[in-house]
């Protein structure tokens, strides 16, 4: 309810934003324009740029400046769920066909690379070495989760450790990086803008503890594609590493996953989802995911108080909300 | 043989280049790590990072300045090449299997992401925005061609104009700005660089025709792929369009096309490579790479004489060598 006012209150910031969108990746090829636009009209919550216009309240809020980061974090964000889409080979997203099921897998690789392109030239208009530097650092940073993701496929002996350094890089890096550029594109002192990048870290975190719970627990209708996605494709979250440390449920689990492998594809999950539902790994991941919110809402504490530090929090709490 | 001395007079800052390619995309993944080594490890011509030294004589030669301007150029390059790896299926490049055909599209597709990251990386060291600008601008027209040359694939309807376009985007575009960007980072006059930009364009174009001459007349020990690697996956190039042309060829020739589209991957290029060599297509095909070559030579006209010129000169006559 809250976080329906908040958007209802940036809702001409977020247009503008998304008028920009669509401009950035405005193609006089048709082919590259529907791909673009098809991925855009898909919509999606906007956390990223949501983010940016909050953390630019800290220092001169200037819509235009501010534009030229959110946009650029928002195609980002894009183009890796392009690209993860072919990984995943995933047919739909948000309830829409994906790129690569609409067309092809080739058209999705050049898609996520137009976008991305697209991206860096927006962020170029700022002509802050600063900015540059953080965004591609964090684009080599997200390469290197996905890689990660991939490494560990099916890979039943990884540890928490793991799966944490790698939705690290793979999610929370962007969101952290979006509270920071926000305050930096504004002047914000390095002091709020450091801040505002740990605060965007563990939100990242929860969100994408949150993300695999509801892969999990969600009905296919709440999260847009079959529940039980992440380990059909091998895909090892943390509710399931937690589940494979029960003695009752370790053997008939890893039989579970064991089959989903050999079957290529083919598997259904819904056992093994069961299984894990079954767990206390489902409560373990979901306290980790609220410990992450909790430290979150203690990095805005030193923070001046203005609204947006209370809009802030209320993203961060909806964040950690589960319904299932 | 000139070229061979060129090549051996630039062996220091050639090889210093090859340590910070390796340096830059070096990972503690290993993966990663070994994927984008085995890339540079099949080497290639370093084009790009000569036409950057080379560029730079025309300012103030400073080789840890050029080699941030070099350096990413190559990367691009390199990440363009994995991922059009992906497109045309190509299981060898440069006798060497592609990343691809190694481990898989997935990891094909991360790595170009990769390298593609590490290149933004390296030329945010530089800290020009002009920079920035020029390289991302460059980025999205690639992409665009790449997707220009998916919408064209078996497009028998195609002129010649959509063929040079295509090529511009694809090719002479990153040519040009290496050329250009060695003289911008040397801080050489607008003047220098801008005509550094026409020559390399002018060459850019000459070496794609070659390049697809090659693959209809080299033999496969020259061009390290099997010939006829571009009509098998669609790609009618310019002298196919020539062919085309010629009432007697055009029928047998465009039922050669439809059943290697119809074949799906599957059918062998030969005769319809050999009706392209019958006509005279090759020949008007080299007639345009030497009058690019012509063009480019004369850009150089107006620039200080100094060795870096003729060194210049000498290897855009031999990009338009062609021995088959």
């Amino acid at each position: 309810m809250k976080l329906l006012k908040l958007y209802a209150s940036l809702k001409p910031e977020l247009q503008s934003i998304e008028d920009s969108l669509a401009d950035s990746v405005s193609s006089e090829l048709e082919l590259l324009d529907d791909s673009a636009k098809h991925l855009l009209k898909a919509g999606g919550k906007r956390l990223r740029p949501v983010f940016v216009l909050l953390a630019g309240k800290f220092g001169h809020y200037d819509l235009e400046r501010l534009k030229k980061v959110a946009v650029p974090l928002e195609l980002i964000h894009m183009a890796s769920l392009v690209h993860d889409d072919v990984i995943d080979d995933a047919n739909t997203r948000r309830g829409q066909p994906t790129v690569k099921a609409k067309w092809d897998n080739r058209i999705a690789m050049f898609t996520g690379d137009y976008i991305h392109g697209k991206a860096l030239v927006v962020a170029g208009q700022l002509e802050d070495p600063r900015i540059h530097r953080i965004l591609s650092g964090a684009i080599v940073q997200m390469c290197i989760g996905e890689m990660e993701q991939i490494r560990d496929f099916f890979n039943t002996e990884q540890t928490t450790r793991n799966y944490l350094l790698r939705i690290r890089r793979k999610t929370a890096l962007l969101i952290a990086i979006s509270c920071q550029l926000g305050a930096i594109a504004a002047g914000a002192p390095d002091r709020v803008s450091s801040a505002l990048y740990r605060f965007g870290y563990q939100v990242g975190m929860a969100f994408q503890i949150t993300d695999d719970l509801l892969d999990l627990c969600g009905t296919e209708k709440a999260i847009g594609k079959p529940p039980g996605s992440d380990l059909r494709q091998g895909n090892i979250t943390l509710p399931v590493l937690f589940a494979l440390r029960e003695e009752k449920l370790r053997e008939p689990l890893l039989a579970e996953i064991a089959a989903i492998r050999e079957a290529d594809g083919t598997a259904v999950s819904a056992p093994a989802v069961k299984l894990v539902r079954s767990s206390a790994g489902i409560a373990e991941a979901e306290k980790l995911a609220d410990r992450y919110i909790a430290k979150a809402l203690r990095e805005l504490d030193n923070l001046p108080d203005i609204p947006a530090k209370k809009n802030l929090a209320e993203i961060a709490k909806f964040v950690a909300q589960r319904s299932y």
